[in-house]
């Protein structure tokens, strides 16, 4: 392995050991943002040699089920996952995974890069579960981490304008640096008046709304302030049932979507990556070799910078 | 006119004068399943003329705007819609309407297919929207008559197992003889409890749902209820804001959307009649002459028989 | 193995040793419709046991790559699939499968069904490539096994009205039988003169054709024929270079697809014989067991009867 | 009338009186990329006054047929569309059309960016019809102002790599210069050596190929290159009957689809516009008065610089 992003997700089975059903009950090995170089492949494997540079996607399916046969294999119920219990990560020196899902960096592509994949990953999914399109008008509520990366892909997908929401002025201002055309900073407002200042800023109602809160006035206000016809897109969760206005919802067909993680989205990012279309490098704020994998993890904790890196290579620390 | 069934918003606004925002505040005809014959036409028109018996489509955009250039003319904010205040609708002798909305019915239809192709409509569009097809696992909850016509529409649409729940046993028998393969009636049963019951009969959980009581328990019932990767389609509508398992939805990727009214449904339903495809004329349990048109909204008011249809034709009275 | 049809493509390797660039270079055993009954599995396996009885999906992707990945593994370049050289195919007493591709068959469907999934697969896919949906008029294009089952499958989608054409009123006999709504017997008639048929029957232009017989005529009928924004499927192969009036197709927005064999319909298939829906038992018109392949294959060359099974099981010849 | 664009259809019709089937039989006003300011409104017009600057989309339908429902105007065939005979166009002073097809222009778009969303849209169209997204390699057959415009919406749209192919450096040069990422200049390469090398300079076959030429050899290329479930589209025109390598697009589910002209594209592009995601500013070369019309047109038929505009308006001649 050589550099393994730390996930939100990590600090939480860290500290509380568990995520909803998800429980950690014996010692589990971190880490699902990441990208390594290969030392050996089985001998059914010809796309993949020793000394490849591979990023590696965390979900591999161990069923060829439905889900996996029409193409939408994360929602595969048995499907191995990266770090979530009781599935190992990758956050370690050495580490056995399918070759079917390590994909081959090119030489223009860091192995940073190939660790970034993966959040940027949920960017891809979300927007592409969100149809954004050629001049779309997109809403992202929420500028953390997820709503940048929605942020981004919105944008590289050809929409027009987006707009981000936060309580966070600092917050609102990384949105800007990515590619937000406007940032609305929220406080007090109702639901209706957050929809209507994203309609008075972008000069009309956005076709989509990407959440990234889960917070439930958040859902509210996504659902009206996306234009009839449209779809609002929830990546963020909270709490497990949440009150919302499904009537303007339904008949006016806003169409609700959900994301669970992802797919089919490592070799989008590897071509955008390839290409120099896309400069995830800044995310990066903090570097630490594995050795300081606590000194790593309380940084994170802490909600220093954007993306803290852990570098497995003890020959190689580069980005 | 011909042929106008009553529809339970025609009840509504007689009884209470408004339907949510919509407020009756001058007097209104009512109506807007319908049927009729040509008497005359505009000078443009090229494709209907005197004489030609035809079924006529309710919704007429006022403007070419956005909804109408994409196809989505019923989310038109400006459309004219019989019989939704202020807009008289065509339970009357003679009604004057948009050619383009009329549409010419062949020999072997008859004027009260014609005016069913209304309620059919709603089925059509919550179907397509569900996108239901060859070999689709569906589960219809509530059996009134639009769930009725859904269990209708998603068997024509290649639907394999449709299931339907009811609180009532006699509407449930209704869904039987109209080709519902399971049925199960409901009671005390908790969202999860019905959502495990519709698996059990179905072998699996259904890719689709479609509700149709605007129920709380039962909108949850169906985000429980459809696989992952599946679709809900809202069609009941029941109070403005409701408690959903938004996250059970989201992370399993279960689409939610709501349908407005329908478009484009009108050639397909004259094509399936024609056809000899579908049989809906057991549908229409009461005949009145448009003089008794009180006695019909009393019988429709009192629940009894389908559907309720009005002769405006006092020379002819025939289906 | 309890059942195996004999397909075209079996009976061509027999003669020929080769269909396009797939030779037979050494000996191979054919049969790809079939269904057996599991006598072991491995360990991994879940979801069938010995005894279960199982339909064999023909075509196994080797690996998980972008086609498997999306959800079009029959694209996969290095798929195996049964009785295509170098791969043997299953018309045999024991034969070894990946359990992933069998499908249980339910109690309510014989073994002969479950055989027939193969052929009623290359419908349900070109049905699905074609979008089939409810009300559509369908011009399906030579009435052979191929059409035949297009016809089923099309009319199962919703299709309003499907009209056949063929050189043979025989076989377009057969096409009325399995629910065509017109059939059309062609003999000299240039390619628009046939499209002009094609819509004089069916009163209006089909959104869809379907072509199977891969005549240069025909696809070019098959343009002509089909309306603006329509849809034409190419499911017979001719000749590898045709001449096709393409600025008719690209003005009108016709678009022109093809199929490969069939992804994803097993579960379709199964979900619809469990639910007595669709009938293909009297395709069925001679049985031989094992021991008479040669005659079985003599019979199919001749071109008697719709389609030859063979019967492995010597211990149960029932359908 | 402000900004008119010469298109090479208006040359053609007056050099020749005639593109197949549409004839020029009485004197007809030309011109059909067009912006200018509103000087009247009709009594029902209520997003338009007096004084706004609009572009002006050439199609209309005359008739709200199932084209226009369905979203799919143009392809309705009573259209009506400036300077396709017998239909004038607005290369003159004053012009009256359809409100609905005028787009208001924001105040940071100009007269002739308004007047350049005609060509863009071709792109917009195409580029839509072929599906291109995030990460896809895009294949651009001929670097004419055609081929120009789908690179730089397929870049737009998130196309991780475009390859562009043409029998002149020189404008491949300008397609370098527009955004394509790679160009190969052709001789006398067959079909397949073509696609070979677009293969080879993306590392992969592009699962989009956009045909801008028309041509009998580049439509062929177009099928050999495009990836195993992709889709060719064909925007280029040439003879009617064309021998293409059906059966190699057939089994390789390569789908071939046409467009005619566009829709829906105004209100993109404006946005697009207004965010200054896109600067077709370059692309104007020539300017003239409308009183030397007549120089313009001599210039567009010299093939000299990229887009010629006319100035209609005597008091505004800016751009």
């Amino acid at each position: 392995m050589h550099s393994v992003g730390i996930c939100g997700s990590d600090v939480h089975y860290w500290q509380h050991g568990r995520i909803g059903d998800f429980v950690v009950k014996a010692p589990m090995v971190l880490g699902h943002e990441a990208s390594g170089t290969v030392v050996k492949v089985g001998s059914g494997v010809t796309h993949l040699k020793p000394g490849d540079r591979v990023a590696i996607e965390p979900g591999v399916p161990r069923e060829m089920d439905e889900f996996c046969k029409t193409g939408r294999y994360n929602l595969s119920p048995t499907i191995f996952f990266c770090a979530t219990p009781p599935d190992d990560g990758n956050l370690c020196r050495y580490y056995k995974h399918s070759a079917s899902y390590c994909y081959k960096l090119p030489d223009n592509v860091t192995f940073e890069e190939g660790a970034l994949i993966e959040p940027l990953s949920v960017g891809i999914h979300a927007c592409k579960r969100a149809e954004v399109t050629l001049g779309s008008k997109v809403f992202v509520s929420g500028s953390g981490p997820i709503g940048l990366v929605n942020v981004i892909v919105a944008k590289m997908m050809g929409a027009a304008a987006v707009v981000v929401t936060d309580l966070s002025a600092s917050r609102l201002q990384k949105a800007k640096e990515v590619g937000a055309d406007f940032t609305i900073q929220v406080k007090n407002e109702t639901p209706q008046e957050v929809a209507s200042k994203v309609e008075s800023v972008l000069g009309c109602m956005p076709e989509i709304t990407v959440e990234c809160t889960g917070v439930q006035a958040c859902i509210q206000a996504g659902i009206y302030a996306t234009r009839s016809g449209g779809t609002l897109v929830l990546v963020g969760l909270g709490p497990e049932m949440v009150t919302v206005p499904i009537v303007n919802a339904a008949v006016r067909e806003v169409d609700i979507r959900g994301i669970f993680r992802y797919c089919n989205t490592w070799p989008v990012a590897i071509a955008l990556l390839a290409s120099k279309r896309i400069n995830v490098k800044p995310l990066v704020t903090h570097r630490f070799p594995l050795e300081k994998a606590l000194e790593a993890f309380e940084t994170t904790k802490r909600g220093e910078g954007v993306k803290v890196m852990l570098k497995c290579d003890p020959t190689d620390q580069s980005p």
